[in-house]
């Protein structure tokens, strides 16, 4: 289509955006801080909700991870308000089985962090511990589809960075770095 | 969201709806078999149009790759109607460089015929040969962005379904199995 | 490398090398069903071992899947008899958190039967159930870094082709196609 | 196996070792570099060699990227020297066209840095411009299945960090950020 000559593309509006929309689907960053310490409490049990929310939102300054944060949110409350085409609205609304553009997103959010980070996707997506239950009530009149996928993908993510800064860490008191 | 009892996926719901809505966006099976053709025909030069044609029927029989139609040209038609929120309504109907999920869609298409098919979605996808030209059209009113890379996945496929079919082919020269 | 000039890739010895190394690396296709009936019970309780080892079968046919079961028991085997270079020796012998071709690889074999298989993979991945446990067994002489990802990887397509062909039966339930 | 209970990743043998393979294998920073100039030199006139290199640097400075590197380079050397198993080894010797494990560890490389350089990856892997056409001289004694595809892959996301950065830099220009 005749693109506006005026578009700048304006990152602080795409970042803000993200934060935005999640708070206002019901997901905070506390919440998927609680999916990283499910996570990993075995391998780290002195980590805290803290450190877990400060990787959580590293992982949301990403702009894959921006993206589709908000191309999955949008396609759920398209679906929520009736306003796709059928058979995709169907398709959303009933989280069928087959279809698997969820899934598809969040692995675009996983890969940031690497190939470490599928394991504890797949966990979380299948446990669904936390918000993932709430996201998942199919007796509310939301749609979460997209959501619930996205959210367990910031978790695993975040699980990632987290592995490589504790490596870091650890390699660094064993020997220190020289000035 | 409360979910219809009644909900059953009719699979052949969704493959006639493939097919529609690439029609319906501009796009035949010949045009996506003539992209075949320029990718393969350095390799197969006797590679016939129709044979291309049953390649590219045969990709989108797939419910992978069907899902990855609708939603990308669902998206695509809302951009055209400016009914997405903004910022992800001026990303996708500028074709905004650093928004990805348009590849990522098409990746998964490409995906289903295994990673031989990436090098001819990145060069389909950079050359923008024979409908791909069309759907870029920046000075056209419609929205493409998702399409043409999602075309440019299909024909990537279709590419390696035939080489996949060749290679058995030549075995069963070279070879005939026995009885 | 100057290529022999009668080089014919042979299908048939490359589905049955798979299927061979698999077995003399300790993996059988009734182990690998017995991962398709623990991630699928509570969905189809009716599901035998033997139609879930066709499955396991069926993905086994399938090229890109061969390739990833070769070359992740190839560097397995090299890891054990100690042939790979150093770092790389030391990170697959020892399994490293932070080297994920492993994980690569086997989300190459999930990949072909589209996203859905991503959350099933992920789940037994983490779990280890069954000859994943013993796969994993870190007190053993062998090195199966990349065969117990490959293995749960496996069963994940298999599971994912149960979902669609049992869709299909549905399908055909409901309303009988014409002839 | 038994493992080492003195193994500790250190992460800086890694890093180096992945830069002196690199070079082993006949591949400087520059002539990677060169790569992202053609691939970027219509979008950035302006652009320097110097500054494809700083990004071709950061690329690497990724366990992931590095992880690909040290693998892939290590069952080209294994290949070169006949010391893997039939029939992977004619496979991998004779860069075989249904392999792609090859693209799946370049996808790897590229996926650090989203999904906007599968395009680039594509282009340049068919294209073989530079030291990639060196590399794929099938009359050399040489195998570089792999490399080949990895090194066309660090010059895609090389150049998916370039027009993130880009961005970034144009962003500061019309809209100074408050200090």
């Amino acid at each position: 289509m005749p693109k506006s000559k005026l578009y700048n593309l304006n990152s602080q509006t795409v970042a803000s955006a993200t934060r935005e929309w999640l708070l206002k689907r019901g997901v905070t960053i506390t919440q998927i801080a609680e999916l990283v310490i499910f996570l990993q409490k075995d391998y780290f049990p002195e980590l805290t909700l803290e450190e877990c929310e400060l990787n959580v939102e590293a992982v949301l300054t990403k702009r894959e991870v921006q993206n589709a944060v908000l191309t999955g949110i949008q396609l759920d409350i398209l679906a929520e308000e009736g306003k796709l085409l059928p058979p995709l609205q169907e398709m959303i609304e009933n989280d069928e089985g087959l279809y698997g553009c969820d899934e598809i997103l969040a692995l675009s959010i996983v890969n940031v962090y690497g190939s470490i980070g599928f394991t504890n996707f797949g966990y979380v997506d299948k446990l669904k511990p936390g918000i993932l239950k709430q996201l998942n009530d199919k007796e509310s009149s939301s749609c979460h589809t997209f959501l619930d996928d996205i959210v367990g993908a910031i978790a695993a993510s975040a699980s990632s960075r987290l592995a490589h800064r504790n490596q870091a860490e650890r390699e660094n008191r064993i020997e220190p770095p020289l000035d």
